[in-house]
């Protein structure tokens, strides 16, 4: 099938009627649908998947022309809540495109080609990001991993085999992998503004989720005086405004995006709050001293509000610098732009893990992702597909 | 059983091991544990308890010497979410343990005496406060009631029916009822002040509910810059401090305790933020400006954050006078203060629809309340049980 084709297939999967967006939670049943399409797809290119214990995917095109370590495209096909399309799916069906467009050209490989899926990119059930990536590079252990929970306290390693997969089975390995490519929707409007449908990625800024606990005491909304109160939503609320400040001030990103609060009635003070930071910055340092900053001010109004505030770095990535050389190299064979992103991937992981990575990116028109709205226009993800195909050819000639 | 081995029962019923506070929400098991409870206590005594289509229960005490209308007191047994103990199982208890005071001093009541427990009376489930206690006096119709909500989007006609009761069976009838009498745990400080341990009410604060829905656009936590953004999390995070300086400023109260948050993701900016704000004022015109005020604060900025804001009163309660010739009728038996409290109660209700009513009041140490550590000393609340004897002897002579 073709790229218009396999996108009209997977349009159903997982979509919420009433908004429009996805929710493709890993290790659940749009997930699962999702795993045995890409199979489907993949056998009917006479390709073998494997799935690791965990449910990341790889099927390697590797006729007898291929030697050698090997080229990895792909990226991952779940969502955030209530996201878009084409985070992540876009990565996976151009990859399959691109196999069909090599072959129509009558490439024949000189390395194995490998179409990979990563599992739980977007960290939504288990907060972690790019967790199946994590794992297969040894970023993360599963015995750190396995004890993680979702919302509703599922931990990951029971969630993993109620989705009929089996842990112990072992993690793709990466050993063969000689350069990873991975081709994603572009997240901001770089591409618009420069008026071009495609560009390769140069840097993944340094970011990261802190969990920030901030503590009361619970009491009756009527009856407790303003002054006798120690109320957490207030100290959640300055705080929420002193990121938004901060980033803004510096040229950053930092966003509270996802709350938890107890008991969360009406008529009662909350006990406690829970919220999430995700920040960004153009270098490490700025990242550390955006959150400081933040965590600074926080404490500084729960002194004044009677509340006390834990500060817990879920996961933090460093800033990932692609090899430059390859970016080069690839930019060349289509004058393509070289930009910086502020999205964190899978390639990013598997850049960190040593390996030669490289990113293309498709045009976005608005440049909203994490969203229903996300978007990308046919004839430019078309255009990405015929750069991916160039790309690999390029690495697997 | 006495007051305390009553107490003891009641203990373990909705409770968390976690918090120690409880979870007693409407139509669901630990209140059909109470229901039970209190209908075997009322059937220990000899008392038949009648229970209606969605719940509400009354027992009278009605012997041949009793005629004419009845003095009703009771309270209810529901609580806010992970609540305390006492607010409302002490005035069902009391008033039980007060029948076996008037019974044990050879007291031959004139008039029937009625022990009733009131259904969601906090609003925890369906976010109406008094519920059982409205749609008994018709201050709530049932067919605006059976369209209600919880957030499982659960309808209260199909909760009711599914705790085994049936709605179509009718409502409690409040015409025999001369008069009501609801003791209740302070949620103040106001009898610490005055170190005594039992009092009167005079009034209640007029207090409602508004449902602000502040509406924005999902995007990525990373990728889009904060000047593009419509972060609806920013314009609640204002608001919040803004009905916080409000309430502090005229003395009145504001809280916001409850926040729903959609997608309610780390890594994306939200869509929408809903937020409920619950505010009591010394008088209506004192609420309506304070909120006002809110409300004008919260588009001002929603105007900036490029959001939306949509203010929706979902119970507004005015201000509650109770009987004040009762008062000082029944504050004479013993020397007890006349106090006013923020709280809303059923008493409030059945005091607007026309019934003389009085409230009686025991001390709490604190003053906390709508938490796990709401407390009322033994001594106080056996103090509590002697009073609200004198007051049904005074009124059922």
């Amino acid at each position: 099938m073709g790229f218009e084709e396999m996108w009209r297939d997977l349009a159903p999967i997982g979509r919420s009627a009433a908004s429009g967006g996805y929710n493709r939670s890993p290790w659940a049943s749009a997930e699962s649908e999702l795993r045995g399409w890409f199979a489907e797809e993949c056998g009917a290119r006479g390709l073998t998947v494997e799935t690791d214990g965990i449910g990341n995917q790889v099927a390697w095109w590797a006729p007898e022309s291929a030697t050698g370590k090997g080229v990895l495209t792909g990226s991952h096909l779940d969502s955030v809540l209530d996201g878009g399309a084409y985070d992540g799916p876009l990565g996976v069906v151009s990859a399959l495109a691109a196999v069909d467009t090599m072959r129509g050209r009558g490439f024949e490989p000189g390395r194995p080609i490998g179409i990979g899926v990563f599992v739980e990119e977007e960290g939504s059930r288990f907060g972690r990001a790019c967790l199946g990536s994590r794992l297969v590079t040894g970023a993360t252990t599963w015995n750190d991993a396995r004890e993680l929970r979702d919302r509703d306290g599922v931990f990951l390693a029971d969630a993993v085999e109620a989705a009929g997969l089996d842990p112990s089975a072992g993690l793709l390995s990466l050993e063969d992998v000689g350069t990873f490519v991975e081709l994603h929707v572009e997240q901001g409007r770089d591409l618009v503004d420069r008026d071009v449908a495609v560009g390769l990625a140069s840097e993944i800024w340094p970011h990261g989720r802190w969990r920030f606990d901030f503590a009361g005491q619970a009491n009756h909304a009527g009856t407790t005086r303003m002054e006798d109160r120690h109320d957490p939503m207030l100290t959640y609320a300055m705080t929420a405004l002193a990121a938004n400040k901060q980033a803004r001030l510096a040229g950053q990103r930092a966003t509270f995006g996802r709350i938890s609060v107890e008991p969360n009635g009406t008529n009662a003070v909350s006990s406690l709050v829970t919220a999430w930071l995700d920040a960004r910055a153009s270098s490490d340092d700025a990242l550390a001293e955006m959150v400081d900053a933040v965590g600074r001010q926080a404490q500084d109004r729960a002194g004044r509000d009677g509340t006390s505030l834990t500060v817990t770095a879920e996961s933090v990535s460093g800033s990932v610098a692609f090899d430059a050389d390859l970016a080069a190299r690839l930019a060349g064979l289509g004058d393509w732009p070289v930009i910086p992103t502020q999205a964190g991937h899978d390639a990013g992981i598997l850049s960190d893990a040593g390996i030669p990575t490289a990113m293309v990116f498709v045009r976005n028109p608005t440049g909203v992702s994490h969203s229903p709205d996300e978007h990308a226009e046919t004839a430019d993800c078309l255009a990405g597909v015929e750069a991916l195909a160039d790309v690999l050819e390029e690495l697997a000639r």
